[in-house]
């Protein structure tokens, strides 16, 4: 039997589907399980994407251009002016998901071997990117007590060494729900230019910032129009995961266009996601406003919650819809299994994703999980009680 | 400015865009551009696929299991028993296009700088996605004159090193249309197992076979059940190459745990494709024989066109949709650019692939082009009296 590659061995399993198996068994049981664990909205697709769909009136579903369809661009180059960022449409190539954004940043800005900075805990399919291009990724830890802030700018800059090409943030962030300061992206601005880096930002979920502070995008940054590559995609702001819409942009001519070459050569985009993503742009405020408040609500209700349960702490998230938490466990891989594989608490119990594979230290993150607040309030009510049952259970064992 | 990777430079250009802007500038002149230079199917997307579409009533467009959705799976089992090849459901993961399939099985089954032998001329982005994966490959050149037959496997064995990982075909072939004999695939299975390497086979065609030989897929080869992997995509099979679904199979579990790693990390294969595919299974026989028998009109209008043509010669293609054809020309790159840029007649001129692009090695092709057959027999019969024209106008220049 020939040999899987190197890569193949050491891609690094999801973090949040290493668990799935007992809770299949779990439900299998008949146990209701909330799932804390997935970044899975709930919230309807906008009526605009669901109407599309159904008005779909071609007799050939062709390919489309590799860069995306022009109407979707220009629509594009509107939405991204509403956040107060300039491109044309020549800045934009629609992708397959903010995920085959990634890979093409990956492809085009690292050879084999180059490292990629990036604060943890971290998006966990970064590192799993990061292994099928062969790009060395190290993290600098942020902390849940100062509510995963940057760490001081010395602490990114002693990690950069001749083969370092790229700082990498997601903001607001995914798993830590932090928003990135002004202040903290004109440090990195400062750095990122001073040793002429990449610095890529993933700003997928820019809808969900929960301050009165303007958002700062890396594309607001002046001096580095030429460093910086913005990751997108339409999953989380429309509710609409599975199209598979997202966008690598950037004001780089050069690395445009070998981005444009990974492009030509998996021939196009998805044609039905970008007609489904092209008519979501035009979903109203209410649409927005509704989610947004939706989220507010969840938002409070979990962080409130889970702060009132003995030993639990888990900072105020000012975006996205994930918090991390720390538990009073040792071991929350083995709570996480625990509670799926044997507890339950009338019937119920909670999935979670334990924090320890949106880290690159060993041992960083033990006793931490990441929770997303994509159910409803009630089930998060109820998730809560379920939760602060589970760590008396499994403290008292 | 930072630098882009070398895999970004190196990275080659589609040879069938390179020409797009002579082609655009063509258009912008008023001259009437027969494309012949293309893969896209203007044969209609089966109604059952198309209707699909108009009855998705989900709220929410959310990911789809990163394997694919077992309903549609189920059907792929259905649908390869019709061709004798005996799957299960393990054996299959839904990608976003053959294209993704063929990147999962590079990233897979080879390690950077490892080698895959494929026969050339080749379809071209076989060595795109070889450069984005680091994978050297080395070609074997097959010979227009005998119908791009394989080469004795001797020619093969004299390639394999220590760092051979995979041999490659595409059967049927584009963009020769050839189709391997039994005999063929016997040798190349012989030498897989004796070297103990990976066959990948590219079998998006397989509804095109215009032969009374029975088909031999890869998957029908004894002993080699854990060495192949079969790269497939309902693009062409049922003219829907926008929804992006193709399908990443094997029978090798270890493999297949990879590649699932693979697929986990950009979460989803598109939602929407998936139900239009998996209807699109349903299509009734009258759809596929009424899509065979023009493909085979048309194959013989152009074919035999061709070949009335002064010093043009091309081989009956026995599969897929494409032919590769001699031209009475020393630089067909050159004559295919001047067909867009300095020739018409009665205002209308032919696009063409210089087969250059289709060759690794370093002048071959160069009097060959690459034509597709997804016109009209009307159009097909127009561009070869335009080609006629060109060719005699360009070589009395």
């Amino acid at each position: 039997m020939p040999k899987i590659s190197q890569r193949g061995i050491d891609m690094p399993a999801s973090p949040i589907r290493k668990l799935a198996p007992f809770a299949v068994a779990a439900k299998q049981k008949g146990i209701k399980v909330y799932h804390l664990n997935i970044g899975q909205p709930d919230l309807p697709t906008p009526q605009e994407g669901l109407e599309a769909l159904k008005h779909v009136d071609r007799t050939v579903l062709e390919y489309s251009p590799s860069q995306g369809y022009q109407s979707y661009l220009d629509k594009l180059v509107d939405y991204y002016a509403r956040y107060d960022i300039s491109l044309t449409t020549d800045n934009i190539i629609v992708t397959c998901g903010g995920s085959e954004a990634l890979q093409f940043a990956f492809m085009a800005c690292f050879n084999p071997g180059d490292e990629l900075i990036v604060p943890e805990p971290v998006y966990a399919n970064y590192m799993g990117f990061a292994c099928e291009m062969g790009v060395k990724v190290r993290t600098i830890t942020t902390k849940i007590d100062n509510g995963f802030a940057l760490p001081a700018i010395e602490e990114f800059e002693k990690l950069i060494n001749g083969r370092t090409r790229a700082i990498m943030i997601c903001n607001p962030n995914n798993p830590t729900g932090t928003l990135y300061t002004r202040e903290e992206m004109e440090q990195l601005r400062d750095l990122v230019k001073k040793y002429d880096l990449y610095l890529i930002a993933d700003e997928v979920y820019r809808e969900y910032v929960y301050s009165d502070k303007p958002y700062v995008s890396a594309m607001h940054l002046e001096g580095i129009e030429q460093n910086v590559v913005l990751i997108d995609s339409v999953s989380k702001r429309y509710s609409e995961c599975g199209i598979r819409i997202g966008a690598f942009i950037t004001r780089n001519a050069e690395l445009r266009a070998a981005v444009m070459k990974f492009a030509q050569a998996r021939l196009s985009p998805p044609l039905i996601g970008q007609v489904v993503a092209e008519a979501s742009v035009d979903a109203p405020q209410q649409y927005h406003k509704d989610v947004y408040d939706e989220y507010i609500a969840r938002r409070n209700c979990l962080v409130e919650g889970l702060n009132k349960i003995p030993g639990v702490f888990t900072p105020m998230p000012m975006g996205a819809f994930y918090t991390v938490v720390r538990l009073p466990v040792q071991d929350s891989d083995d709570f996480c299994r625990w509670c799926l594989e044997e507890f339950s608490y009338e019937g119920e119990t909670v999935m979670m994703a334990p924090a320890t594979g949106f880290y690159a230290t060993p041992g960083a993150g033990k006793n931490e999980v990441r929770m997303a607040y994509v159910l409803k309030i009630d089930d998060l009510k109820r998730a809560l009680i379920v939760l602060e049952k589970a760590l008396e259970a499994y403290n008292k064992r």
